[in-house]
């Protein structure tokens, strides 16, 4: 088995996916962000009054699966067809639980872009929050669902 | 306590840093991200001669961190002076520890490029690696240090 | 009747066209940009000798209708087909009368295409013309035709 | 009187500003985007439980500032260092009136980039509303307040 | 015989390419760096043991052609399903030999694409040399391969 | 001697700049473009009435110049204070001679600014004149001067 992404020599390249059948795809990924107790209240109560802390970092992962082609370098450009990123209070944790979920009709699959959206999410939650709590940790990014394409439908288990 | 994103009426801003003294400043953020232990031989190896991951991921890391204002809706745009991106094999994990870096002479800290740049990082080990291991996953991501600027110096514990 | 862009929750997502046909489509937006006779006269001369600032907001405008998807935020990205901008000097207003027009063949329509290198143009005008006037206004912005897709032609009256 | 964006022989170039000061800049633009009472209606309601379309706008505005270099050709890059984009509901018009205000500490002004976010901000008005109405009209897109640098004070009347 | 950029006043557009067949396309480009002996001893060891220049300048010009229709005004977007950069030192030149191939099933050629390719991967090499050597020459660049759409094949000679 | 864009482990990083000084710095480049005697004839009567190759390559350039630390991995943010991009027809060769000029206060240099706004000038003449001729060569891309700084003033021979 080897990495698809180096030729015979070892040397990074797109990988050639002009004879891949265009289908429907789809991917979703998961991540979180852990913060203190206090964090978690003011931006739980902040949804209601104090500014939409969710709100943006939804808009940012959405924008942000637009970008994944420039930001990972072997990764194809694809025409996306839909992007929803959801944002939960998770109050157990205390923090947010983040999934996205990204669907294209193309010749390679949306795992990086729906990892990407996750990601970007994550951060942008880290960044409106950072005033309040430094400590916060992003973790659990994964992809969950991967379907379309040649190698078939993958679930997380 | 509040949060700086958003004034008094809870709308989304770019908070106002022009009275903040330019100073000089760092940040540092860690992640890892876990494979299995085939795809961490193939990427052990790899290194040597199939194929550089670490190299693409460092690269893809120090040209993310460049692109955080476009990614993060509030972040203010600043002329970075340094960014390093360490990526390490972890037989432990197994999988790669990384370690972002980035300096600016500025008026608001790099914590969001430091955090940036070891996502982009890590995602792009995930896209360099999936071919061979659809369950990898990403965590651990936080900032460890954090100087300069009015708040003073952070460091995790 | 509901706004397409948030879903049952009122969180704001990208609608998911990957079951739209794909078909040809074209929309055309008009503007323009209102100058003082002082600005108007030296524009106008301009184009002959000392400077095309019509040429200029011109290309601004085509390359701006390829960033739609960067600047509207749940905006599909889509490959555009045709990008024509035309910039008439209008010695009525006195100021420039702006057209553009924007072809795909996609799932969903281009009048965000459209209405962006409209946009983009008139505020290149002011650009370049704004050290000889501050007050210059842009307005009319609007769609006057959009064609192709499930919901038929659209011709402004 | 001439146009700074030229040279002698009237070809376009980015201005030399290597001798300007470095001073505190602010700059505000306004413009508002006309709807049909029906759709004024659903975003009016859709603030408090459809769907947020205010808030999309204001990030899409404040997210634009930041690009308006890669938008206007001789635009100079500029460390933003305050954006806000504020949106009313204007039941008189009936739709939406906007005002954004820039600030940085640099060598050039920011009126372009006030414009850049004002218009952006209604372009994203304009594409969350248009399923319910394609005859809106964006216009009074112009400059209300520019301060700092060598041309002083200018304030629309 | 005509410039297809310009439409019959002689303004700038871009052009329609809706009713052209989407056929599968490829284009292959070719660049030199020429360097000093010093220089080029060092990129040759370097690739051993001190620094990766090569491998850099590969991910650069992969991700160069991702940007062209950002970099070239009247390009068209494409959705590129192939993208390789092979540099080969040449201790005769002294320097480095560079070749990119870009591959799409589209609507236009993808010839700016290596061309942009290569021209970014050799920019590369300079930018991680010019501590060594300021007074290298990059040259050579042209298309060697086009193939795919209504013009057939041209292959230089 | 050796190549400072990497550490003593041979691993890429953006060279950390924070403490040298900001001056003034200023960096010209060239490069042509050589043509059919045909395509020359074209691109010279299109500058007065078939459209203006050189306008729209010129914009190209500055436009370019901007994207440097998007496109060269290990290139530094920089507040750009100057473009000028002079395209001039060569009978002689035949085809286009180009100069870039760029200017900053800052802590780098910027000749890669200067190298890319001709590289993407270049580049730009080709795609607008490619339809008449496709064997194009672009040549003697190179740094004529630079000067700012500690390394002192850099003057081509």
């Amino acid at each position: 088995m080897s990495l698809t992404h180096f030729d015979g020599k070892g040397d990074a390249h797109m990988v050639d996916v002009s004879d891949k059948a265009v289908t429907s795809r789809i991917a979703t990924a998961v991540t979180w962000i852990k913060m203190s107790q206090g964090a978690f209240d003011i931006i739980s109560e902040g949804r209601a009054k104090k500014g939409d802390v969710l709100g943006v970092a939804r808009l940012a992962g959405i924008m942000g699966a637009k970008k994944t082609p420039e930001l990972i370098p072997l990764c194809h450009p694809l025409p996306i067809t839909k992007v929803a990123v959801e944002l939960t209070l998770d109050p157990e944790l205390p923090g947010v639980q983040i999934e996205a979920t990204v669907k294209t009709t193309g010749q390679t699959g949306v795992e990086m872009e729906a990892l990407t959206a996750a990601s970007i999410a994550a951060l942008t939650v880290y960044d409106m929050t950072k005033a309040v709590d430094k400590s916060m940790e992003i973790g659990g990014l994964r992809v969950v669902l991967k379907d379309g394409g040649k190698s078939g439908r993958y679930q997380a288990t």
